[in-house]
Formats: C-alpha cells, structure tokens, sequence
C-alpha cells in the first residue's frame, strides 16, 4: 500500500471513528453559518455545541468538549475575547483546534486578532487561498467570503505558514492542500457548487475539528475533512445542479456516507 | 369517550385555533436555531417574532405578543436580562411562556440563571431528561445539547419539579412525558432522525408557547405541541430517511397538518 | 417598446449585469434570516458579506462593498451604531444602500432610530404596507414582520414618502409597488406562500441592493428586484406548494432564472 492509498483509509477510518466517538465540537463561528454547521456536523455523526459566554465555553472545553473551532467571519470584540480564552483553554488542556481565519488582510480588526490567537497554537489552520497568502505575510487581495486567489497560488504561503507555526494548514479550493512541516497531499474532491451555498467553506471547519478530536494527526485530520467534504458534494451533486437542493443534499450526502465511499472516492492528486 | 382520546382531540382543537387565531410568539431563542424557529411557527400557521432588545421586548409583549419562548441554548450577559424582564412582563401581564433550559447542570453561568428565571412562573418548561433531572435537582450530567439520559429516566423528576414550579413539566424523548400537579400523559410520535437536525427540540419549544397561546390549559399545550411535533416527525420520515431532506420535509408536515390526522395519529401511552 | 415593456427589459438586463459584476452587498441584517439572505444573494449571482464590528464594516465598504443593506429586524443598541456608521460611510461615498425598516411603528426603539439613519439618504427604502404607512407619519399598526395592511393600502405613503425623503420606495405585498418622485410602477408577481417561509421579504431587500449596484437607477433597482424575487416565487410554486421545499426550489429557482424568463414573466400592472 502506497502512502496515498494509504490516505483513502485514514479517511475512512476517520469517518467510523467520528460515528462511534461522537466527538463534541464547540463552534465559535460566524451567525450566518450556525445552522448548516451544526447541521453538518450532526449529519456526519458528530455533536455541535455553541455558545456565546466566555466561561460557559471554557467550562464546557474543561469538561467534555472534543474539540474546537474559531472562525472570524462575524467577528466582534466580545466575541474576540470568547474566542481567545477559549483557544487558550483548548491549548493548555491539548484539545485539537482549528482556526478559520475567515477575511484575513482584508479586515484591519481580524487582521490584528488573528496575531494574537495564533500565540494559542492552533491545531490545523483552514483557509482559502487568499486567507492563507495573508496569514503566511503575502499581499493577497481577499475579497471578502470570496478568495481572489486559487488555492494552487497558496501551495508555497501553505507549507511555509506550516513551518512557522509549527501546525498543519488546509487550503481550500478547486484543490484542496494539506501542509504541515513533513507532509504534503493534494486532493481534487469536491463540485464548484459548494461555492453557491453559504456556509459551505466554514462548516467544513467545523468537520475538520471534528477529525481532528478523532484521527491520529492533524495532518489526518485535515486530509479527512477535505475529503469527506469533497465526497459529500460530488454525491450531492449528482442529486441535484442547483444550489437549494444541493445544499439539501450535501447534508444528506454527509449522513448516508460509507467507509467504502470515502475508500473508493478520494482523489489524491499529489503526495510528498 | 376516555381521557386519553379527549386529548387526542385536544391535540386537533389547538391546532384549529393556531390557525384560526395565529398567535404572535416572542422567541428569545438560541441563534442557531432562529431560522427553523421561525420556519416551524410559520408553518404551522402562527406568526414568529424575534428580538434582541429588551425594551423592544417588553413593547411587544405589552402590546401584541400572545406568547413568549425563553431558550438558553446560546446565553449571554446581555441576552439573560432580555430573558429575565422579558418572563417578568409576561408573568406580570399572563402572556404564557415556555422555558428551554437547555444543557442547564452543565454549564455554570446558564444554572445559575435558570433559578432567577424560574421566579417568573414558567407556564410550562420545556426539557430532554438530563435538563429536567437538572432541573429538579438530580445529578444528571447533560452533554451539551445531546441527552445522555433518556426521558425515561426523568419521570419522577418532572413529577417533582412540576409540583415543585407549580407549572407544566414537557420532557422530550423518545416518549415524551408530560406533568403537572394533578396529570400525567405520555406521546409516543417521533422519529429518531429529529435529533439529527439542528433545533428540532428548540423550535418544539416555540411550538409549545404557540400551542399555550390557544389552549385552555398548559398541559393541553403541552401534549397538543408533543402531539404535533411527533406526528410531523413520522410524516416527515416517510418522505425521507436523510436529514437535508428530512429537515425539509418536516415544515411541509407541519404545513400539511390537519385536525383528522392529529386525531387519528396522536399516540397516547400512558396517562393518569 | 412602451414603458412597461421598457422595465421588463431592464429587470432582465439588471439579472446579467449581477452575473458579470457580482456585486458585493454588505447586509446588516437580523440574526434570523442571515443563511437564507447570503444563500439568496450566491443563488442569484451576486456575493454576499456580513459582519459585526463598525470597524470592519467601514473597512469593507471603503475598499470592496458594492452595495448595502440595512434590516432592522432584530436592532441591538451595539448594531445601530454598526448600522449608523456604516451608512454614513455608503452615504458619503455613494454606495447605495436600502432600508428595510421592519416593524418600525410598532416598537419605539427602531422608530426612533429609523429617523437618525434617514438622515444618511437611503437608496431605496423596502418595507411592507404598514411600515411604509409608519414611515410617511400613518398611524399603521404594523404586527411584528406581519403586516395587517395590504400594500395598495400604502400607495399614497409610498410616493409621499418617497418624495419627502428624496429617495425610492419599494413597497411589498400581493402587490409590489415601487415610487419614486417622478416614476410609479406596480409589479403583479409573487406567490402568497413566500410569506410562509421566514426571511424572504428581508432577503428580498438584500437583493433590491444587489440591484442597485448594477441597475441605472434606484427606480430600476427596485423594479428589478421585485420582478426577479417574484419570478423565482412564482417558478418555486411551479416545484412544490408547502413551505419547506417552497423555500428550497426558490433558491434554486434564482439560481437558474435567465434573462429571457424575466423579459417574458415580469407583470406590470401599472406604470406612470
């Protein structure tokens, strides 16, 4: 067995371990993206929680949140201190993190906050191409939700970021990249119409948080997550090629996946 | 005619006089779960209202509002004060109100909060069997918005904390069990799949305020919304048996409604 | 070509320039209708933003925003200052930006504050019959986002409205009219179940600022907006007649909606 096949079967195996562990992931995310993400994250077989009070959420991650996921998308200053102790909490207590670092070097405000979070040492950093450019130093122009920037021109900011940090990165796009300091996998799951529905992008955070209470590296973890995300909106859109329906799909998708699925359909297109 | 098909019929009354009357309900309810709150109101034929600001709140319920939700699921600082002079008008002006105190026993500042509430006598308090064990004074460990305890075990529990309230006890489950000082029912509607979309039980909650709003007692309410909410559930699943669709296929049940199928469907499984 | 003929065409146009431009609309709006206004607006080609922080808001508009909403459905005291600033900002660089003052009239808060953010010159104002009626110094009695007057009952307020406040006037309903101080027109599309399914009025206002980045004029903003809302409402009954999949083929509807279905299904039934 190769190492990318090698890769089929830890997503698979992520798949059945997120079904029988049911990890509980704390979402600090944005309001637009609440219900498809805790929609998502039920559908594929794992228990959402979110709050908004700062010790309510480090009470919680003391006593039995899985893990946790920071997306800056509707971002606010008490919302900025919620999310910075409870990345603090999630570090000292070694509960897997992902940060989405949603308009980075767009937003002056997230720009600054993304600094001062990114001390709490997050497990895997999701973004689009444009997020990743900006976080790694690079003047990408984001436009807001929108990424500017394939996620091939971020290959380079990726692994680079990676180094820096010292954690793994998963750049979002037509392809889907996994860095971290030793590793490095392509994948070409997933349909353009993901694009059309709002929240797409950001409850796949949330799953990559998920993977990661569950898989054995982050690294795993992030190549799970593009996968079963990438999986779920092919088989959606063989349902439908319409954005309402589809998203209805992409939900169904994600519940009525297969370990023999997540084998057979994931595409790895580069591996180092 | 028995006890247990009069309540059948009650069931079919109450949705005839949601229709009939469309009862304005406030609800102060998590953000996740504002969309199908709102959704599900709508489908049954009343008239969703929400709000963040107290003052605001208080107008309305002053002026039109035929019934109030208070849902933890989300608290914050200034949410609970919403929350707290909100339940005080509509105690004060008896405008029924319902109280989802969700994932309480678990989370510090959201238990503490629940007692200043209760002072403002609940009409009915809407809960799964941890948040009622909780509630009555139980050690039950909630995780987050998953029950961990079935609504089996909450029996006695609701019993006590409805004598205790002197209000109406709903304990959600896979029967649900409803109490308060003098009766016992209990619904065996449902379907599983309702506890893999978001909100389901939370938006129930905004149901039973509607259901309050109409009926002639609490725990009228209370069966008629368990009644309509379960039967939703079955006919839903037979649409479908993924969640997307299933979600979807629920606001068109509770849209398709009517009397004769309540009637015919409501399923009683105990009462006292 | 007549006038009315003249506006079908203009609404058509209006769809292709949202495809070529994809016009950014930075919608402040309420917390309940977030998902389906952001799916709304990717569903019709345009590009959704929503944010929480002033700041960030300024930011966005100073370098990217084309376009913006503000809904003061669920109005916190924090988020009229995000609001206020944010159209002082469009106001001064001409961006333009629509008004939807929900429930305005019958809470005093928003009522209040509805007259400081006329000050910074709304593009259009979008409101149902009893807003509109509030809005020009009617005694309507609005009921929360229902409204119990029809919208031909708001005509005369519309066109003294939009005079007084030198602005555009789109009022929604059976009826959808539109009036500026020159220019009237009425538009017959729409299906009653679109009040059944919650946010599509208030999605509607995104989409009317969506128009008015691209159109000529805020007259023909509006116009557009209204036809193509109506269209797609019109195509979603043609799919299903409940509110769940309603709300789902709607999206699907703007989706695949093209300029010929909007040159040949636009209704005018009135234009001076």
């Amino acid at each position: 067995m190769n190492q990318a096949s090698g890769l089929n079967e830890v997503a698979a195996e992520t798949l059945v371990r997120i079904r029988e562990r049911v990890p509980l992931v704390l979402s600090l995310t944005n309001s637009v993206v609440q219900p498809i993400t805790a929609n998502l994250l039920l559908a594929v077989g794992a228990a959402p929680v979110m709050l908004n009070d700062a010790e309510e959420c480090e009470d919680l991650l003391r006593t039995c949140g899985n893990a946790l996921l920071v997306n800056l998308g509707t971002l606010s200053r008490e919302q900025a201190d919620v999310m910075r102790r409870s990345a603090d909490v999630a570090n000292a207590g070694k509960i897997p993190w992902v940060l989405d670092p949603v308009a980075v070097g767009l937003l002056k405000f997230r720009t600054e906050f993304v600094q001062e979070i990114l001390r709490a040492n997050p497990t895997i950093i999701r973004g689009n191409g444009a997020e990743i450019l900006a976080l790694a130093g690079y003047d990408a122009k984001s436009r807001g939700p929108e990424s500017t920037c394939g996620s091939d021109t971020a290959v380079c900011a990726a692994k680079e970021l990676a180094a820096r940090e010292k954690t793994t990165v998963l750049v979002t796009g037509e392809i889907d990249y996994v860095a971290d300091s030793g590793n490095f996998s392509a994948l070409e799951n997933g349909h353009p119409l993901m694009t059309r529905v709002t929240g797409v992008g950001c409850a796949m955070g949330a799953l990559t948080a998920a993977c990661a209470a569950v898989a054995d590296t982050p690294f795993h973890a992030a190549v799970a997550s593009a996968a079963l995300m990438g999986i779920a909106g092919e088989m959606a859109f063989e349902k439908s090629s319409s954005p309402g329906t589809f998203a209805v799909a992409l939900l169904d998708a994600l519940y009525e996946m297969t370990p023999d699925l997540v084998r057979t359909r994931t595409k790895l297109c580069g591996h180092s």
